[in-house]
């Protein structure tokens, strides 16, 4: 290791550090800015302007242009899940390392804070990347400080591993797992990868840039060093789903576009009915607001695919790969005729077809609230890409809303049989919104 | 699998066809909008427009606007080398299966093809996506129809084993492999994977958009099938070099700028000087305008970095962590004074800092073009991400220009030596660039 050099850091106050100054009127960028040139930020900062100008900075409370690369942190609900669904997406699983219920309540706690710093656009970290003691680790890992907030939400979800292992309680929560966070049953033509599959703890970080999702995910696991570490990571390069009608509906590694009957936001009925989870048992109350997220990593044979004809290709999925449109007809939108019948009385909808078999009306009318991702991860040794749709849904009861369609579709759906291998796997309680002062999933531990 | 459904697909005729009108005026989403609603394009098109109109439009020979979102494919050199960088990466590097030269030209007549239309945000092949018959195969897999060219560009390359293997000439390629095509030494503290290492061929995407990356290298290695088989691929989330002067300088996973001093577009001179081949042999005219490309895929042990001190941390990169500043004062640009001292007369850029130990000064002047890629893939299955950077440079010679230079870190640049792990080597010649009508890598075949 080479020695501490000298110059560049001039001692720093916490009366000029611009950490210090209302996080609302400062993004990463700005941080820097003030910095000016050379050196590192604050105290330069109060060279150059004088601490007076600094603190009156500080002081002016003049409210600045919303920035709409922020999403809000606080709420009833945690942002994203209905939250206009970002282009990318990071998330992590992780082991929880400590045994003690205290120090996985800090971690909690200090998960809040950075993210409630980080979605803003900010340092995790008072003193973020630059602006600590050089002598000490930095806050913040600052491959994100020249990077606006690009619409960061990082949701949290806890596993069933987090409540029991091997049948004994962790962390004093006897009789807090909730009765729908089930072990997910073995599903047909499953070949599940242990290293990719379940975790204590999930953090879904999504963001229009990769490497703010990135950035986050990996503050996360600095922060969590010794109390927890990561277990599986999974990038997606590009959302299939949409979650807001103001959203073009994206396409999937089939080429086809996905998510089409997709809940959105402007559902709120159907959200209610479908995606927020019942906290009515005294005990599910820090379930209020939250939800179910399951996630799926499901390679694709995409290579086998790419030799199917385009006619195979539209009966498989049930709708026209141009428009999206249904094969009975109309545009993408149009509900799908499951009855219309066209040459021989066959029916225009193939009675496999993947859009018939996962339709609400084949599964007494459940609907859930989509937010998958395509994967790409290298390539699978046999001269193939590795490459698929990581699979997220958030549903207010796995029994109901996601089992018996999976189960539908692993044993009946064609285009799921013979193209799809189902290779990860997570289930995990999402608890309700934050508000400010608060700290993510504190209910359960009250 | 499933019957062939009716309906949707009209026959088409090659007379309205819009993937027969003029390449330029045609994105793939104004194929997509041609077709009205509903059913698949080409046919729908010709009826709902009538014939006529679709002749006259194809007839129609006005300028279309400029599409920003297109570099061209065409030029003396390849694009995606002086090309602004773009944000995202898709490389793969793949073997080539057939033993026959022939095939292996038609492969490459094949590739040209489709990467004239990919660059131009057109699918891959005549009928595209949905315009072609419902009984074959589509000649695009589809999942970017509804996206722009997303400045793609894909540049190809030519590793070792393509000329011979084993000792062995293939392709009837005796005595064209090139001089400076070395096979790479082996570097301290390298710890290659075989199976991200090598490979016949090389294909760099870069865009944008990844969605545009991955559909390129996916078509690609379609187009290849029976001829040539994907041996790696590596997808990068972000760009942390600059190659022109108009860009910012991007942030590694270190957090720090980095490629500040990297050879950009409007260094023309230098670029003639350390980046285009040497192709005054006369077996080497094909490499006219041509470079080399050194990937090499980096573990960064972030996770060790992230508990180094601020000030360590910039003693080893040899600049601030805020504005990428040497140590030895000013701004970023700034030339670094190695000699420059401080308290009790210590250099302020330290002896074993990664910008001395990289800077041109120390390597006999040699400069390269930087064109890495910050990754992360997965986790490690020890509770950290896999993370780091996926370098690529390309120069004239890596006997001069990459192999002192690494070899130097490698053994001095402490940076190297304690955060930095080598898994994944490839070298390639990069043919010249391609004129219309031709096809890639044609002079090495004549």
């Amino acid at each position: 290791m080479s020695g501490c050099p000298m110059g560049g850091h001039p001692p720093t106050g916490p009366d000029s550090a611009p950490a210090e100054l209302p996080a609302s009127r400062l993004s990463r960028r700005n941080l820097l800015s003030l910095a000016g040139v050379g050196g590192a930020a604050a105290g330069l900062a109060a060279g150059f302007f004088g601490h007076d100008t600094v603190a009156a900075m500080a002081a002016d409370t003049t409210p600045a242009p919303a920035d709409d690369s922020v999403v809000p942190f606080h709420g009833d609900h945690q942002a994203g899940i209905t939250t206009a669904a970002q282009d990318r997406l990071h998330m992590a699983a992780f082991d929880v390392t400590t045994t003690k219920r205290e120090d996985l309540i800090a971690l909690l706690k200090d998960w809040t804070e950075a993210a409630e710093a980080l979605t803003k656009g900010l340092p995790a970290g008072a003193t973020g990347a630059v602006d600590g003691p050089y002598g000490a680790p930095p806050e913040d890992t600052g491959e994100a400080l020249d990077l606006n907030a690009g619409r960061l939400t990082l949701t949290f979800g806890f596993g069933a591993s987090l409540f029991e292992k091997d049948g004994v309680a962790r962390f004093g929560l006897d009789g807090r797992r909730p009765e729908a966070l089930i072990d997910l049953p073995h599903f047909p033509g499953d070949d599940l990868d242990p290293a990719r599959s379940g975790g204590d703890l999930v953090v879904q970080a999504c963001a229009d840039d990769p490497q703010v999702a990135v950035h986050a995910i990996r503050n996360l696991a600095r922060i969590g060093f010794g109390r927890a570490r990561v277990r599986w990571s999974q990038l997606g390069f590009g959302r299939t789903s949409s979650t807001s009608r103001a959203q073009q509906t994206p396409r999937n590694l089939f080429g086809f576009k996905d998510g089409t009957n997709n809940l959105k936001v402007e559902d709120a009925q159907l959200l209610d009915e479908h995606v927020w989870a019942d906290s009515t048992r005294p005990q599910d109350a820090w379930l209020a607001g939250g939800s179910y997220l399951v996630a799926r990593r499901i390679r694709m044979h995409i290579e086998i695919w790419d030799r199917t004809s385009l006619g195979e290709q539209e009966g498989l999925i049930g709708r026209t790969k141009g428009t999206g449109a249904p094969l009975s007809g109309g545009g993408e939108f149009t509900d799908p005729d499951f009855a219309l019948t066209g040459r021989a009385d066959k029916p225009l909808i193939p009675l496999d077809a993947h859009v018939r078999i996962a339709h609400p009306a084949q599964n007494g009318g459940v609907r859930m609230l989509r937010r998958g991702y395509n994967y790409t991860d290298g390539s699978d040794g046999l001269g193939h890409l590795d490459a698929g749709l990581f699979f997220i849904a958030f549903v207010n009861d796995p029994r109901t809303h996601y089992v018996p369609m999976q189960m539908a579709m692993a044993k009946t759906d064609t285009l799921a049989v013979e193209y799809l291998e189902h290779t990860g796997s997570g289930l995990f309680a999402v608890p309700g919104g934050v508000q400010p002062g608060g700290y993510l999933g504190s209910g359960l531990f009250s």
